[in-house]
């Protein structure tokens, strides 16, 4: 039924993205949507099951990704190594894609319900990566932490790959977070060596009456 | 206005959790809930803005509470010790409150929009943590990695010590985690000492046709 269209998910969340920058997210229509892509609605429902899932259309196909790269990972890599090369394997997707991921998140900035959607997806996706850990035979609660804490690396990387002025590549961040991440709980328990001593905090002037 | 009543909000709390179980979420109203508790709906929504945030009534005092005591960790404490005292600070508000902690999982299991919330509460949470540690002059990337790390830890923790059949404190849960998170790290990178090798995976038999 309909035909094919070259690129159809790419030209509707071009053209999304580009109505809500001009527009605002809350006043773009999906009829908009189409007709600035120069097709139909009934292409748009095709792809996406609402106009908020433009924004969120790579999600199922990164998570299947994401699951069969932990799975295929050497046998002997560390489980947390084995979700960071996961989140790695994502950086040729996101390579030319870092004006849209900022207009992405400044649109997440302003919009609670997305900030929403964006939390479910980055929490199933910590629950997928430790269930993938588990089938490597990765014991709990270890698995589930790895999981847990390569998303919570991703999520700080990503925002940063995103501030960079040098541009870095997101898996160059990926790898300095997971080496702050070593440096910060390296730092933990009762053997860790004392941070730089304290800022004095700025205090009310001690003068007497 | 209004008189004051003794324990309104846990007696609202427990009432709403009462009718959650015995009626389904979805078929309790706001009136059975202050009925039940003996109050009325004036005094319920002096305390809650909904029948949701019965369920997430404490949070705004628990956000509170664990940036004030990130700040009154002694300085020269590691920046994930002092968001996991934070965390195991809560030990004495949970402690009688297990099984009401575990009824509330249970809905969250399977209404999707009071995991969400969920979520947003850990981000936030999260969040406020990073911001607590950069006052206290962390930098970046090391105060969200921390923040970040420390709510991963508490999640996982939280549901370990819902299902502990020995019962042990939410704060032991919380130290166990820690230790595993600091070997989850200390694993990886390239001079990570090896997994145990892989459980064989289950493969089709190999007979010949």
């Amino acid at each position: 039924m309909g035909r094919w269209e070259p690129n159809a998910r790419d030209r509707l969340a071009q053209a999304a993205m580009t109505l809500f920058q001009e527009n605002g997210y809350d006043r773009t229509t999906v009829e908009e949507i189409a007709a600035r892509a120069g097709l139909t609605e009934r292409t748009f429902f095709r792809y996406f099951a609402d106009k908020k899932e433009v924004l969120f259309g790579g999600s199922e196909a990164l998570h299947e990704r994401i699951v069969t790269c932990i799975a295929d990972t050497p046998p002997g890599t560390a489980p947390l190594d084995a979700v960071a090369a996961a989140l790695e394997s994502m950086t040729p997707f996101f390579k030319d894609r870092r004006d849209h991921a900022r207009a992405r998140q400044s649109l997440l900035a302003v919009h609670a319900e997305l900030r929403e959607r964006e939390l479910i997806k980055l929490a199933s996706l910590a629950s997928a990566s430790a269930a993938a850990l588990r089938k490597r035979g990765v014991t709990e609660p270890a698995a589930s932490l790895a999981g847990e804490a390569g998303i919570a690396v991703f999520k700080v990387a990503f925002e940063r790959w995103l501030e960079d002025p040098k541009a870095q590549d997101l898996s160059r961040h990926i790898q300095l977070g997971l080496d702050e991440l070593r440096a910060v709980t390296a730092r933990t328990g009762p053997g860790a060596p004392a941070e730089p001593p304290r800022k004095p905090a700025k205090t009310a002037s001690a003068r007497k009456p």
